[in-house]
């Protein structure tokens, strides 16, 4: 029985409910999934103690996806992240990570007071980072010997993926483990129009949010290891930053997207492919525009083409216009806008039909728009200098605030972070250099959203 | 328009998701509510920079509560309880906390490095945390006068209330911070039916479950804050424990819940404490079990009349065989069980049918069972004595996996939480006593569910 039926079945019975929520299952005639909104009750098991069908479905994931142990999330990748990195390291260890991992890696970081050092992949003319190389890696634990982790991102936000086998190989052969934050790659894996599972390749812990790409509800996400990993360490961590009261409305919406594929998932994936090959051809007239393909040849190992990357660098437009042309013109929502780029994120639920019609779309708009070569020149992505570790920088009680043209050669209290790519442009215990003031403006101007966590404006930071 | 219509409209539009959930807001028919299931898209706000409909959402939390900030919380009270205390403590600082506390404060002390410091609140004969006194805590806050943050428990588990007055009275007196996790009382203070909120009395945070007694979807609730509170280190530390994907399901729910308060809160506050005399005075003739109530009689400050405590401490069955009595014979499914009471949970969604059902049970099953005196004498729940911080011990690298009965005397580097209270029998970094292995038998032998989290059985713990 599935869990939804289970749920099912337990709403249709008479069972009085004396426990929370207090909502007590009772429908109100809308929409709201009440009925069968509960938390772990007699029979329906412990996220933090499995033993029935949450075992079982997690069981069946790690099945499907060819891991050691999988542990399914409600509180999105984050807490996976989270729970990963507090779990394979104690306090003061040193790290390698990709500087283009998500905030909650950093946010992950300052919490077990890590010793941060960073991997800068390449960065693209679109402003798009590149594959993190294998050589990159090699070189970094040659470096930093006491690192015990590795964290990647791949596939990235704009789908970029990097040579998971020969990372994991390298840094196995250094005694590390490798987690990748595969958030944006849930769908691949599972076909071979798609590339291969991180975990697949070698990777320790793989974590995907199964709600980004494939089919379960937000906020759901599953969290995949291999057989280096001892799953009881990774329990422990997700008691600490996961709910005690989990919503079982997100595990049967997990539980059906795993039945999905698993039933499924062959003819979908198939379909998706298909529609997406559709897209791209039909799309390769583009004359300003341009839909992009990150490829050996172009700086990248491999690519999720599922992830749609459109392009307007050389055009007289923002890609923050282009999102708003979209949504204005087209009735199109795009995932997120960046100076030179929009993503669109696709997945097996969308029809040949919405591929037509977002290509249609574009098609129509291309004409709209002035190729005027490259005028975006983008300053390159500065490299941090650290002074301090996040913590102790982050935690630091002597602090000024100040505006960033009197921030100059001060180290960083704060995280600044714009939106996309969602990537610090500083950590706290990071000098703030010129170029990255420099940066800043670019950012700026280009329309970015630059967000300093805690703080309703990014005009000024905290400076030690 | 509330949440909920922002996202039907939604629905009914024609725009084209080309953004995550993957699920494409596809109906498939059936019960999931796929169809409103977005997280941060344009025009819905961002739950960590809330500017619009979270903002809106959040001020009229606060504005019913009588609080100066709100925070919408999706990952649980324990996401609010791990942000508070990372946003209130640097590392190493020095709390106070009830011993009785939900073991997500054990885990924010254990994540921020804290020398913690533990009040006792004294126990009833049935095994009830009662209130934490005000004496305990000028004790405290005089033994540890660099303590920063005081954290209590309240309402509890069983619906006892602490006098947040005067304990508040005096942390402030000493500079410090009252933190009351208040899980079990989101309904309280709404209506003259039942006692007065934590932040309506003092305290300067308050994190609430919605979904326990209020009408909220599982996983949802909400920090409260008072003016004393820097509103920006909130957000950081929520931007830290909560996902980057939130669920505006969850969102609509507590919209929805708040609204319910706002529009409605007093004809049902009514309603429900009329149901509750009724439960409470047909239940009053009871023979063997009994309805517990927490007074200035018995060592409690106040309690919430909503959580019926269900005592069969001087019957010859315990509470776990009367949880399962009640649904096996009765169809009814209680909260919890611990070794001499039952906890159920009530809400204004309980109809006087369902409280004349349960009251009807109880009187059934009361004829039933056999009035023995008191044999559950029960060991006093043992006081700890700390060697190390939890961080350390929890990071211990010397360590070894040994049964309890050959544990005495030495250190542990692991959590023992029973369930239920869910208190830790055990902490990382306390001596393991004769006393407190007694209390693991008596745990063990009444039927509680022990749990070192990580391992599959409670048998052995590491030690250092």
């Amino acid at each position: 029985m599935s869990l939804l039926e289970k749920l099912e079945k337990l709403r249709e019975s008479d069972t009085l409910p004396m426990h929370m929520p207090g909502h007590k299952r009772r429908d109100d005639g809308g929409v709201l999934p009440y009925s069968l909104d509960i938390t772990e009750i007699d029979g329906f098991d412990d996220l933090h103690h499995r033993t029935g069908i949450l075992k079982e479905l997690s069981d069946k994931a790690a099945k499907l996806r060819g891991a050691s142990s999988a542990f399914p999330l409600v509180n999105g990748s984050t807490c996976g992240i989270l729970a990963s990195v507090y779990a394979l390291t104690k306090r003061g260890d040193t790290v390698i990570i990709a500087r283009n991992c998500h905030k909650s890696v950093y946010h992950a970081c300052e919490i077990r007071n890590l010793n941060v050092k960073y991997i800068y992949p390449p960065m693209s003319d679109d402003g798009v980072f590149l594959s993190v190389t294998p050589e990159s890696i090699v070189t970094a634990l040659e470096e930093y010997p006491a690192a015990k982790l590795v964290i990647i991102t791949s596939p990235t936000y704009e789908g970029v993926i990097s040579d998971i086998k020969s990372i994991s190989n390298s840094v196995h052969s250094h005694g590390a483990k490798l987690l990748v934050d595969a958030a944006h790659g849930a769908h691949i894996g599972y076909s071979e129009c798609f590339p291969q599972s991180a975990v697949s390749l070698g990777a320790d812990i793989s974590i995907e949010s199964l709600h980004k790409t494939l089919t379960s509800l937000t906020q759901s996400a599953m969290l995949y290891a291999n057989s280096g990993i001892d799953a009881e360490k990774i329990e422990y961590a997700l008691d600490i930053f996961e709910t005690s009261s989990p919503s079982y409305i997100l595990f049967a919406s997990i539980d059906k997207c795993l039945d999905i594929i698993e039933k499924d998932g062959a003819r979908l994936f198939e379909e998706y492919s298909e529609n997406l090959d559709a897209f791209y051809k039909s799309t390769a007239g583009l004359k300003h525009l341009e839909i992009l393909n990150f490829t050996n040849e172009n700086g990248a190992f491999d690519s999720d083409k599922g992830k749609l990357v459109i392009s307007c660098k050389n055009t007289d437009i923002t890609g923050f216009a282009l999102a708003e042309k979209l949504r204005e013109n087209y009735h199109i929502e795009a995932e997120a806008a960046a100076p030179s780029y929009v993503i669109c994120i696709t997945s097996v639920c969308d029809t040949a039909e919405n591929f037509s019609r977002l290509a249609g779309a574009l098609i129509d708009f291309d004409k709209s728009v002035n190729n005027i070569g490259n005028p975006n020149s983008r300053p390159v992505y500065p490299q941090a200098k650290c002074v301090y570790f996040i913590t102790a920088a982050a935690d630091s009680k002597e602090t000024e605030s100040l505006p960033f043209s009197r921030a100059r050669g001060r180290i960083s209290a704060e995280y600044l972070w714009a939106y996309p790519p969602g990537i610090p442009i500083i950590a706290p215990g990071e000098i703030i250099t010129a170029k990255i003031i420099d940066y800043i403006k670019f950012c700026r101007k280009s329309g970015c959203n630059l967000i300093i966590p805690g703080r309703e404006t990014a005009d000024e930071i905290s400076v030690k």
